[in-house]
């Protein structure tokens, strides 16, 4: 095959956060994480090898005897407050980043704020910020368009809080914020996008724009890595999300000179050298 | 000449914060405004031939024996209690939407948000506006550009409070917003835009789009009559400001079909029946 040009996004892989709760998880052996620590099965996998630290997604079938880490993405005040009831030995590994709209939830829905958050209902990151929310159920949107038809539905009240999921699309935040600047009275935007996800969604966008074919490596169910893998297909044709180099398949790289490569925050570094070797060797 | 459809827009003409002022000057004859109390000259002319009111542009000139009404724009902090210190016999014909953005930006300052202001400086309500800022000095811009330039030189800080001039474009308010969300942690948007404002602006938009020519009434000086013409001047070739009949050239209106009026919120109703008329003379 002639030779490929492979160049790595600016920006890419591990966050502060995902770094911040793989070292406390190597610091606790034969804990267990109450659902999945990060959103990268590989990492996960490796961690409960080398360190005993397994997953649990059901709280009541924790091991009272274990050491407990709360996941990346943050869990649910309930079930904060349950574990801490029980005299549970705690680890906190939410990322800091993931705390900051959990406390705004809580703060502007006591000043009597209605909060609408910019996300997945179904992701654990967002099940989390909503359940702060105190006296009144936030408005969950994943999309501009969901929002318009909440507002058809007369569900947007005047006096708004913004929140987005840390791994959302700035883009799409900005949209959301304009329009409900043009029918509330007062919105408080609050840019909870992290900058982690932000800097990589902006080099995969300009890396996109340069190359033929687009590897996105990361968990398929990481939300910041699909998203990469969407603004990626915005820009070039050619795009494949994997979680290892085994899902690599050569006929990608045919009659192609240029590759580029990013990688979501929860993508190990090991993972993504794997990645490079095995397309070095096609 | 051939027979012309002459569509008066939706909305249009007096505001309430407008009426209100003129029924307040109309009850108390023989008082003195501090500055021009509507943006609309010919109006100004008939309350102080059939009322006795007059207009005192500097603070210091005016005469002690008389009331003193506050124009609908609002006057500056320190102007306010300088007539209050000298006892003065004050009526207030601020607009409610206009005190509105000055308790904002008092009450915003107060709490630690950089105050951006969408407007102009040189307008008496932004000059109102701006002095109530405790402790700092508002930026105020004219245009998303002028924001940008603001953020090219450093001048926008994290936790920002949005306020818009209460005639502006609503859209490029958005805009505005839209672009502050993407770069601060939090920004409080106060969709301070008027609404009859907001609605004048969207009948002049609909009606541009389907006559040929649209005549706008209104003062030269006034704020939302510009917006008018300039939203106006996007949809139809032919738009024509005035502030009143005998501005009105016959040859505009030569082998056109369909004429259009709207008139801003300071433009009486009396100026906009004499248009009328003298277009159908024609």
């Amino acid at each position: 095959m002639q030779k490929i040009e492979v160049k790595l996004a600016k920006n890419y892989g591990f966050c502060f956060g995902v770094r911040r709760a793989i070292e406390i998880a190597q610091s606790r052996p034969n804990s267990v994480v109450l659902g999945e620590l990060i959103h990268n099965p590989k990492e996960i996998a490796r961690l409960e090898r080398d360190f005993g630290v397994g997953v649990c997604e059901d709280i009541e079938k924790i091991d009272p005897a274990k050491a407990v880490i709360i996941r990346t993405h943050g869990i649910q005040k309930n079930d904060l407050s349950k574990l801490k009831e029980r005299g549970a030995d705690i680890t906190d590994a939410t990322c800091p980043f993931v705390i900051k709209p959990q406390e705004i939830c809580a703060k502007c829905s006591r000043e009597g704020y209605e909060i609408i958050i910019f996300g997945d209902a179904a992701h654990p990151e967002i099940k989390g910020v909503v359940s702060y929310c105190e006296n009144s159920t936030p408005l969950v949107i994943n999309s501009l368009e969901s929002l318009k038809a909440a507002k058809e539905q007369n569900k947007i009240k005047s006096k708004v809080a913004l929140i987005s999921q840390t791994t959302k699309s700035a883009e799409v935040f900005g949209q959301i914020a304009e329009f409900l600047s043009g029918i509330c009275s007062e919105v408080r935007v609050f840019n909870t996008i992290c900058n982690a996800t932000f800097d990589n969604q902006q080099s995969a966008r300009s890396l996109a724009k340069e190359v033929e074919i687009m590897i996105i490596v990361g968990g398929k169910n990481s939300s910041n890595t699909k998203m990469l893998y969407k603004i990626s297909s915005e820009f070039c044709e050619n795009c494949y999300l994997i979680e290892d180099e085994n899902e690599l398949n050569v006929e990608w790289f045919v009659g192609k000179k240029s590759c580029g490569i990013t990688a979501g925050a929860s993508t190990p570094e090991w993972i993504i050298e794997k990645v490079l070797k095995r397309i070095k060797e096609f």
